[in-house]
């Protein structure tokens, strides 16, 4: 029978880039911690079965419609779609984007076999049509199966953008801030050529 | 009231090195895990308010004397003196060591004010004293408090070795396996220099 140092040591190196090194360190910590810091750790993992999808924008939550889709301070007439829940996370650090979302649960990919009814897709065009946003920005990574994905949608889409209902607009794409010219890979100095902005 | 996610992902950016980053992104990994796994990681962290301090060795265990202390394939009579519980873990990791241990819970150091009664060095003498062992290994960090600590405990115990009854060691230094000697610091090379073993 392993002690629960061991048992805590074992579970936290299942964790993806938590060796054992690092889990002992970890387990080490939380015995330092306080029994309220541990319950409340040991009862946010157990109520992680709460958890299930927006009914509105598929997102992981614990209430339905979830938090974002129920905001009154929010922008319901803006919807950014996301490949996966955790980019609502990234996007929502910036603390500069206020509308909803709507998550696809991956992308489109031939090569895969990972179909429009394999994604969220279908409940997004019924979304948008029983209520019709101004904008749809697809943040969604700019790669072949991303791209495939924003055309798709696009395409899908011509009649409402063509009437001037919708803005469909997508990421910038280019260089890193922050980043060296010289170690840019070809094709994204390639687009940020392409997509280059008047300074004036 | 924070969501279940959200509670988890602040309680895993408490933790050492563990950024909000990270955080979210091994919350997003545990709720993919199953509830059995996560049932058992909750529990893992709750059983650590059973552990306490071995009452022979002083490192953490659930039960007393320890698992180590009262394991029949281990040599009762050599002990290894460490700083803290996690240096076991270390230790038991190499798989080569097979006596005992005695957890110091800290090092000597006049400058900090920590003294021989701070530690847990009246419990080592005492528990020397009633089973006296053959070696006592120091394997305590090459620091000043390290070797502070060394050689107080080499000094208080000169009686039994002078007498043959006991020997003490203590772990080697000099350069780091696998290290460049370029990059060796000038007191570990002047170590490295002075412990120098002959190679026929």
């Amino acid at each position: 029978m392993a002690s629960p140092l061991d048992n805590l040591i074992s579970h936290l190196s299942r964790l993806p880039g938590i060796g054992e090194r690092t889990a002992t360190r970890l387990a080490f910590y939380l015995l330092r911690t306080s029994p309220a810091f541990r319950e409340g750790f040991a009862q946010s993992i157990q109520n992680l079965s709460q958890i299930h999808l927006c009914s509105q924008c598929s997102t992981v939550t614990d209430k339905d419609p979830c938090a974002i889709c129920t905001s009154h301070v929010r922008l319901h007439d803006v919807i950014c779609v996301v490949e996966k829940p955790s980019d609502i996370y990234s996007i929502e650090r910036l603390h500069s984007y206020q509308g909803l979302y709507h998550v696809l649960h991956g992308l489109l990919s031939p090569m895969e076999g990972v179909a429009p009814s394999d994604l969220r897709l279908p409940q997004l065009f019924t979304r948008l049509s029983q209520q019709p946003p101004k904008e749809l920005i697809l943040a969604l990574s700019p790669t072949v199966e991303g791209d495939a994905t924003s055309s798709y949608i696009t395409k899908q889409l011509a009649p409402q953008t063509s009437a001037g209902r919708l803005s469909i607009t997508r990421l910038a794409s280019g260089l890193p801030i922050g980043s060296d010219l010289e170690f840019a890979d070809q094709i994204t100095l390639g687009k940020a050529f392409e997509a280059r902005t008047r300074l004036s």
